[in-house]
């Protein structure tokens, strides 16, 4: 055995010790059988018929890939449909698809905040913060959700040049972000404001057009989108909405753009339909919020901390990463298969359940993870 | 117009000066009737009806997303068949699959190397290069294809922490890495060898098998080896091989692993079918090679730069920005679609043409090829 690889035991041996090792578990199209409050299909389409023959159409059409980068024969006339159904659905100029939500944080950031000033949610996901180092700009974190501290750093720098970036709902507490209140601190200082849909397209907002939209935003220049096609959309990839001087600064220089291969034809078909179920079915996002809202009401009830959701998703905190783990275990063998959040997912002490509402979950589900829940406030309590 | 908008434009103004301005031009699926030499397509399998009946399966079985992170329910028995498929085909102990051969890049190299000393050779894919800034490290970066630099880097810093990363094949000139060179010296001081097999994959090698095969090192546990399911493969993602420890870290602690949705069931059904159909077919490798190469001496023969292809990528160096892009229309006007490759994806000075060689080319598409490159270098001869 080699040094090299020495060294990746002895690193896996403390992982192992801090209760940091990770395990894939892969699953059956039915979940194993459980009822699924663990996965982002915030809508239940990923299984929906009409995504799924949308999927098969264009593999049929256009093929198993897209061939390459998106500036040589990776971009079909199927992305610039969808790219311009997401911003008209989002009420945005321009939309630029990625083959991953990563990928486009990535190109969001680091394209658009290139050698200035980043300011950044100290909550932000994980593709943010590796957005943030990419950049090369100076970069500077503010405490979650702190709309003043961002005013406070943009004033205090007082440079030409600056970006903030935030979350619009996070993924693990799933709070809001104070958009107007960033917004307006932007715009005082000449800066973009980047704004991670992930969580929020699809269940935030009027018909589920998300977070800046809700918040009278969504026609401004100034206001970036970062969205998933892979959450509430139910396919894969990720999208950019925003000004066009936005969409051509990246497709000119954000390498995660240039230097990828296309979305494949059968992700962006899919994503294209739940478009479309969205704007014929505007009650959908309100369903999966309504569901969200009954099972924090539950988990507060039965004494465990959670959370207000301001989408569709709802942690119960726990603590150390192995009651976590170990309550994760107990909601399978009641038959909920709930997330299971640890450092570095989360802050140290903050390990977590992460529920996450469905639109399509009835009350029998809800019942099943009342139980689930009553068996985990009981474990809680005997520790 | 905000400010910031106002600095997009500007900088936009400038790219356009330089001739660095990017269109996307979305085509029809038959490449607007043109003939595709600029896809990495290099075996044709993208529209292989095999390919596209897999991914109808994929999606008819599993649905049209992953629904979430491979570690929360992102991993389906799918994934797992299509890990064990690739490795055993290369040879290696263990397959991770991505959602993009950037992301794979992203994670091996940003987490294996973490902290350490990296070695990277500066013509390293800018997903590399994107790596090395992620992985925290100090970053030493080598003359192109130099071995003996990558030895005394090591030998030098004796760190005991190290990696060194390169490419297998180039993607834009198209040359072969020197593999046992990198490695020996790699085995000396302890490092381990990460070689992105993007190119080389399913091209290169006995059947395929990639670089990394055909240097007799597919069994080392120092070697780790980043490929794309997007290009031989016809498919969408990426995927490392390794050793299980190497696995391991980049489950435990590979952000772009853990924090990204996993790939959509149909590109996964879709690559399982294609390495099927490398199994069966250890031929279509060497066709598309030895196209490539029939290519290169065209081009040599109309007295215009090139390489000697070790895979099935052929660049043709035109220089400034501005005639690369004007023989890539050139060749548009006469029928056959290539790359045109500008800063930053190639060096200032070192625009160039890109021409990909496909297993499916015939002597009749050869013919429109050479009309088309005759014209080139009548083009370049008349400046």
């Amino acid at each position: 055995m080699t040094r090299a690889i020495d060294r990746l035991r002895t690193a896996a041996a403390e992982r192992e010790a801090s209760g940091l090792r990770r395990v894939l578990r892969p699953r059956t199209p039915d979940h194993d059988g459980l009822l699924d409050l663990a996965s982002n299909d915030y809508l239940g389409l990923s299984r929906d018929e009409r995504l799924i023959e949308a999927a098969v159409r264009a593999t049929r059409e256009w093929g198993a890939g897209s061939t390459g980068s998106r500036l040589v024969t990776g971009s079909t006339l199927l992305h610039a449909e969808l790219e311009d159904r997401l911003a008209a659905f989002a009420g945005a100029a321009q939309g630029l698809v990625f083959s991953s939500g990563y990928l486009a944080n990535l190109a969001a950031v680091a394209a658009l905040g290139r050698g200035g000033l980043v300011v950044s949610d100290a909550g932000n996901h994980a593709s943010i913060v590796d957005a943030c180092r990419l950049s090369r700009a100076r970069v500077v974190v503010t405490p979650h959700g702190d709309a003043d501290a961002v005013a406070k750093v943009l004033a205090e720098r007082d440079e030409e040049h600056a970006l903030v970036v935030t979350d619009a709902v996070f993924s693990v507490d799933g709070d809001l972000a104070p958009l107007r209140d960033l917004h307006a601190a932007a715009e005082r200082h000449g800066a973009l404001l980047v704004v991670d849909e992930a969580h929020s397209l699809g269940v935030v907002g009027d018909g589920g057009r998300g977070a800046v939209h809700e918040a009278g935003l969504a026609d401004r220049p100034d206001v970036v989108r970062t969205i998933t096609l892979s959450k509430s959309l139910g396919s894969q990839g990720g999208a950019v909405l925003g000004a066009p001087e936005v969409i051509e600064t990246l497709v000119d220089t954000g390498r995660s753009f240039i230097f990828d291969t296309g979305l494949a034809p059968a992700s962006a078909g899919a994503a294209l339909a739940a478009v479309e179920i969205l704007e014929t079915t505007p009650d959908l996002p309100e369903r999966s919020r309504a569901t969200a809202r009954r099972l924090a009401a539950t988990a507060r009830e039965l004494g465990l901390e959670t959370s207000e959701p301001a989408a569709a998703v709802v942690p119960v905190v726990l603590g150390p990463p192995l009651l976590a783990l170990s309550a994760a275990a107990l909601c399978g063998e009641l038959g909920v298969r709930v997330g299971c959040f640890r450092p570095p997912s989360v802050p140290s002490g903050r390990s977590c359940l992460r529920l996450t509402a469905r639109a399509d979950l009835g009350s029998d589900d809800l019942a099943v993870v009342r139980d689930a829940l009553t068996a985990v406030a009981e474990v809680k309590v005997d520790r």
